[in-house]
């Protein structure tokens, strides 16, 4: 795409396998308007889009979990394009703590709330079992953050006032095998 | 709920805070008849959400790019209690081959194509870096896997016949990110 100026929304629907009339829809949610035939221009575009998500600002985030899935979120540099900065990380385990992962420093558990009430983050991200997960968020709400980003495998219960996205694998494989079986059957009635 | 045999789709709806029609249409779905003004018998409606999902089955899969997601994956139990058995893991890091991780070998990468022909599994987890994926996308097809579990943040092209599931992170985080921009927004407004 490298040179493009201009693209049209039927393109976008082409290059992504997203039906046009959903492109449609969601361009005209972040306001951009094109030119009938044209297209959009798609520095313009690209500038709405990052309006839209918040991207082009920068969401100050606590992780508290430092196990595999913690370390692959402090060491993906996709989350800071996409406008989330993780300035600390939380695990009970000693050997962790003190450490520096992705640049990151791994804090104590036992200082979750007093640190979290003196620099209030955005949001949190729990990357912990499932087991304890619960208790975190529990005190995370209560030292004030607003936001919560759930990759433990369990449904959070969290007041209204708090905006929680839970991440649960479990849902896209349940998504992946629903898909694979309705492959199988159909293969099986054309033999 | 222990002691519950019966349970309603309104207290479905409730405890999982899922619209009721919603609980409905998915309870339909999976050829759940209940009686009405009673509920569904849970152990019943338990096997026919297993089946629909088919996590009574075990699909086989192979994982690829053993980094700290892979190894998340490879350490997640909820997996296999969602009929998900990785019987291999590839990476092309010297220090991991020949090692097992939550008992699953690591194998070279340059065996990828010979193991896979040798022992086609029912799918095939990505999560190696975005710039590898889609030539290990390729190579899996190549040698014969109808499914793929995309973690790496890149969106993949595959044939029609091959079933494709992409587990992006960024775009939970942008629907986290706009909840919160909206919950500001509203703040703001009330002030």
């Amino acid at each position: 795409m490298a040179g493009v100026e201009i693209i049209s929304a039927s393109r976008i629907s082409q290059d992504l396998g997203v039906q046009h009339t959903q492109v449609r829809k969601d361009l005209a949610m972040t306001g951009a308007q094109g030119t009938p035939k044209v297209g959009h221009k798609i520095d313009e575009l690209i500038h709405l889009i990052e309006e839209f998500l918040s991207w082009n600002q920068t969401n100050n985030a606590f992780l508290v979990g430092v196990g595999n899935l913690g370390m692959a979120l402090l060491g993906y540099e996709g989350l800071m394009q996409s406008g989330l900065r993780i300035v600390a990380a939380f695990d009970h385990d000693p050997s962790k703590i003190g450490t520096r992962i992705g640049g990151i420093k791994v804090v104590g558990l036992d200082r979750l709330s007093d640190i979290v009430t003196a620099f209030p983050p955005h949001l949190a991200i729990i990357t912990t079992p499932a087991d304890v997960a619960q208790g975190i968020a529990d005190r995370l709400i209560e030292s004030g953050v607003k936001a919560i980003w759930n990759f433990a495998p369990i449904r959070l219960h969290v007041p209204s006032d708090v905006v929680i996205e839970n991440v649960d694998m479990r849902s896209s494989l349940a998504v992946l095998s629903y898909k694979l079986k309705q492959k199988t059957k159909s293969c099986v009635d054309i033999d």
